[in-house]
């Protein structure tokens, strides 16, 4: 520990630890991006001392104002943070900057240090979490919230009551996603939601004035937010009247535009791309340390009162969390039911009711499309399961996501758990993960299968953070017909299976959706994609055939052979029932066919070696693959001998039946191919 | 042909003439959207018969005006359009609406029917490819247009003059890659561009009130759009004195909001999200019909004098042309050196020197980033082949995407190839196609290989158009180190190579590289993703192993042993040169292994099976796929008794060797998993 030169109030000490700490992890590590938390550094002080609500030695609590750093690449800017107010972070952790199995990794990653709220640094991103966190708290807040009707507790019973703050850059502003998310957030007047644009004009390729020259502030008017600028960056007080103004506005979400320098004190990089994502050299920090009034040579310098006085600010954390924690004793006192509630949806603990109510399609009359099989499951879980909240990207009348017992979440109906997301995929798969990185809800959201791909960033994300965020996507395949091509997935039923720790499930029939959507539902770290069916598929009778549960498993045989079968035909989805046929022709032509059901990969290849081998025993070699897809990874489970009835091309507009029959997704075409497989091998 | 009721004027027949045939057509396809094509049919029958600048018997003429539909669910408008005004579309084409290979498929097809400019259906790409035929249409008349010094020439050496327009509506407004792509052709003033926004306000799943209640207008006004509101968008004069203001304008892109209403004429449907994607029904349609003014019994009906009168403006047209090709021919004796690259840039034909410069890198003097040999080989093409331009999402020195030969792309140096696209990767994606699909030029850009996720849409869609973009992928495995997880791509180069008709290639060393490129410029039908290392490689020595030439078949032997190999191991860029080490232990050890460098899986499986199986020998069944990815896909070619060494999870933040070497990309490990499968096999 060492003192400061002279002269420099606290306040300021603390802002420019924040800054020659920045510049010497970076440094030390030979790797990062010291520019943005050198210019942030004011603001992001000024906010966690003088506004955060949060509490250092419990940094999960519930009513905690939640903070995120959109511009993940500033990552020295929190860990500086959360090691100077004590959440646990050390100077060596500092030291260990981007190392491996290091605390302090290049962005932040929500699960991996604690005090992170959520994984950044694909731009855009944290913006759109910060929006679902908003949007969480204000439905929580006006599910549980009570008028205070005792006059001792001043607070009210406002249980839930914070603020979302988020930081973010000019690459975070330039993104789509951003743009979706600030547009709904307007229409929502998530007015707790306050966004610090760290407006300093610089970006990798150099100033802003080459691509990025629109009013900001003028186009988050639009979008129905309060705009407010702080001209200096570097005034604490001017960025604290800003923070409160923000705070005040109780209509409309805050954008505080902060004029502020990158590298800010660099005397030769200030204000320069140089200073974006590349250590400063060790001479430069020398001479921005002398300019900034510290000690040029010393390096990893934390002045003692300095550390004092952040590591000060837990009290007050601890403070308020311990007037919440009376608040909330009252609460449960006066609404015991609500309370129960709320610790159930906190803890996601659901009892069993949900399971039971859910429909098994036993006693259907034809054939069930298994999106409507969706709707139906998703409507008897959500009447059980108070956190269940979603909705779709403007298809909710074809995903079938509507929840007929609840309303929309709208401005003045916050307890509404239909949110409509409007035609913003991106959005939507950020703003899921935001509400499910909150706490205390169940996200799902919809959109054509086709369109994952407007949201692939963000199911990357959620699977990176073990966010047990549930996708509907309908319409799975070529069989969406007239639409043609530009709607119909091809590739993306794998290439959602690429993506590790998501776990893909394309259910045969309706009474395996609600299977998939209870498996769903219990995953509690993993995010699902349900691949569902536009069109009708029939409903195989579980009493003759095995039961839905076994989709667990990832795969299993669904109809066998007598004996040792000759071929096994591997389907999924709506290619299921017409396998079963194909085994039965195949039958009557004297082969036995056994066919597997494979509703998820992911599951499948979890099980025990001894399992699979039943399922697809290695002696038998003539496997087929059955599925309306790209045929590529297939190969994994049919082998060297099998063969794969795929798409490898984009599809065509034409009803879907003629489709798919013009595809080779008939009976005949599996009898067929399994034929020459058999006889391939003979 | 029928006679319409007396007492409508030509202009609202025709107008009606474009509601009836979608209503019908879309009744008799029982599927479609009839809608918005009844809401934008005065805005667009205006549009093409009083200012689009066209010939329907010359649809590829160069200097036409372009005409984008963005909301391509409206695809009966445009059929209308190119049935009435003589594109070849005949009556029967649109009674076959949406079934199998009919010219009228469910969104219009780029390629598949005349006159359509770009494949749309996914909202915000079709804005997108505007801004990128706009950018096109600057580009080239910068380059082209000479200023007129011969008095009777009117018309003046402008030979590239033409608007670019495109119909919008509240999904396309929603989309993120809009506000993306809005923001960039402000900043860029091409005003030129000129959007014609549908403001219906109803979206699928009902009134815009429910999620989208900003202030477009405003906004674009902050991307610095000229906007102009036309309050009744059924009054064909105050539609034309708004594009009439739009086409004045010289400094900024235009919006105009064209105030109208979804399913105009239909009694029980106007105004309400049914009429969105669902036929109004044989009822309501005859209702509608009569409150049009039209014949309620008629079916397709097309009075004489409107396709008289649509057909009539194609000898304007041809006039237009005429008058063109009159100034092409003194602009040709003038300039014959330009004219000459003219004629070279559209027909898409380079001399062969190009080819000639590109760097062999055979001098080099240590390893060689796959980015930075990138980087050299493009500038060496650009260098002799004009029509390559492009640039980056904000990463053009990581990409290493800059042209060093020429200036940036700006509002007063359009002639620039350097595109700053800025951190809007999904815009730099749709902007990329439109400029391909403009003609004359062949554009390129560049990301991160993990963002590739954010431009997926639009790169399947160039795929689907079979526009030959190239897209310059940098940091293309864990090895790009300290970032960590959120910049690592695992899934990615696996899930590029699923998408239909993009050719992946991931080139092994520097001099593969500029091999890669030159693959990159000779398709001219397929897209082409370059996928390079951040870290330095080392060069391998063609003049002792086979030539990077042999890239064009996918695959190669790079390194063999004497006699049959115990085991191949395939490997991929950056693991290539560690596979030959591997091997060269292995050999030590006693084992045969060949090394197949396998930089192209779509360029390998196009070979003829006899030279496949001369690579990979089906005997020789201990094969090991070597990729710092996902092993999913692998299977294809390691067959059932192979390994794959690859990455099944998120990768993690420490210098790029450290993770490369925890993640198991070391010679030795590599060995050892040689072992182990020869020793399985033996």
């Amino acid at each position: 520990m060492n003192e400061c030169p002279a002269g420099l109030e606290i306040d300021q000490q603390c802002v420019n630890t924040i800054r020659t700490l920045s510049m010497d992890a970076i440094q030390k590590a030979n790797s990062g991006h010291p520019g943005a938390p050198m210019g942030l550094a004011p603001a992001a002080y000024v906010l966690w001392t003088r506004f955060l609500k949060h509490n250092p030695q419990s940094p999960d609590w519930h009513d905690r104002d939640r903070f995120v750093l959109s511009g993940g690449h500033a990552s020295m800017l929190l860990y500086s943070l959360l090691y100077l107010t004590g959440y646990g972070l050390t100077l060596d952790d500092i030291k260990n900057f981007r190392q491996w199995d290091s605390k302090t990794p290049g962005h932040p990653e929500y699960g991996h240090t604690t005090g992170v709220e959520t994984t950044t640094g694909p731009l855009g991103q944290g913006f759109t979490n910060a929006v679902g966190m908003a949007i969480a708290e204000r439905h929580l807040a006006d599910l549980f919230n009570q008028p205070n009707d005792q006059p001792n507790n001043q607070a009210g019973h406002n249980i839930v009551n914070h603020n979302t703050f988020v930081m973010c850059g000019d690459g975070d502003m330039m993104e789509g996603i951003t743009s979706e998310a600030a547009s709904l957030a307007g229409h929502l007047g998530l007015s707790k939601l306050i966004c610090l644009y760290d407006d300093n004009r610089i970006s990798i390729e150099g100033s802003t004035d080459i691509t990025f020259t629109e009013d900001v502030a003028l186009r988050f008017q639009a979008y129905n937010w309060q705009t407010i600028t702080v001209e200096d960056g570097n005034n604490l007080d001017e960025i604290s009247h800003a923070i409160d103004a923000a705070i005040k506005e109780t209509d409309k979400p805050s954008l505080i535009k902060l004029r502020t320098h990158i590298a800010f004190g660099s005397p030769n990089k200030q204000d320069t791309a140089d200073a974006h994502g590349a250590p400063l050299g060790e001479e430069e920090i020398k001479l921005t340390k002398a300019c900034l009034g510290c000690l040029p040579d010393e390096q990893f310098c934390v002045p003692e009162e300095v550390l004092d006085h952040c590591r000060g600010f837990a009290q007050k954390g601890a403070d308020v969390e311990e007037k919440w924690n009376a608040m909330f004793d009252a609460y449960k006192n006066q609404f015991p039911e609500l309370a129960a509630q709320w610790d159930a949806m906190m803890t996601g603990s659901y009892d069993d009711q949900w399971e039971a109510a859910l429909p098994d399609f036993s006693d259907s009359k034809g054939p069930i499309a298994t999106r409507s099989a969706s709707g139906t499951v998703l409507n008897a879980a959500a009447d059980n399961i108070p956190s269940l909240i979603g909705g779709s990207a403007d298809l909710a009348p074809s995903n079938k996501t509507f929840l007929n017992g609840s309303s929309e979440f709208q401005k003045e109906t916050y307890s509404g758990r239909n949110i409509r997301f409007g035609v913003r995929e991106h959005a939507m798969g950020g703003i899921l993960n935001g509400m499910s990185l909150h706490k205390g809800l169940r996200p799902f959201g919809g959109t054509f299968l086709v369109f994952a791909d407007y949201m692939r960033p963000a199911i990357r994300l959620a699977a990176l953070m073990n966010q047990p965020i549930i996708y509907v996507f309908t319409h799975d395949s070529v069989a969406v017909g007239e639409d043609g091509p530009t709607h119909q997935p091809v590739e993306h039923l794998t290439s959602l299976r690429m993506i590790p720790d998501l776990t893909v499930i394309r259910p045969a029939d309706a009474t395996e959706t609600a299977a998939a959507w209870r498996h769903a539902i219990k995953s509690s770290d993993t995010p699902t994609a349900l691949i569902l069916s536009r069109q009708k598929l029939p409903v195989i009778d579980r009493s003759v055939y095995p039961s839905a549960d076994m989709l667990e498993k990832g795969a299993y045989v669904l109809t066998d052979s007598d004996g040792t079968p000759d071929v096994i035909l591997i389907a999924t989805g709506s290619e299921v029932s017409i396998s079963m046929e194909a085994a039965k022709i195949l039958g009557e032509k004297g082969k036995a066919a056994r066919v597997v059901n494979m509703p998820s990969w992911e599951l499948f290849d979890k099980m025990p070696q001894a399992y699979k081998d039943k399922i697809l025993p290695p002696a038998i070699k003539a496997r087929i693959a059955v599925e309306a897809g790209l045929p590529l990874g297939w190969e994994k489970y049919t082998g060297d001998d099998g063969a794969i009835i795929g798409i490898s091309t984009f599809g065509a507009s034409a009803p879907g039946s003629t489709v798919l029959k013009n595809f080779g997704f008939t009976a005949d075409n599996i009898v067929e191919t399994a034929l020459k497989t058999v006889g391939s091998r003979q």
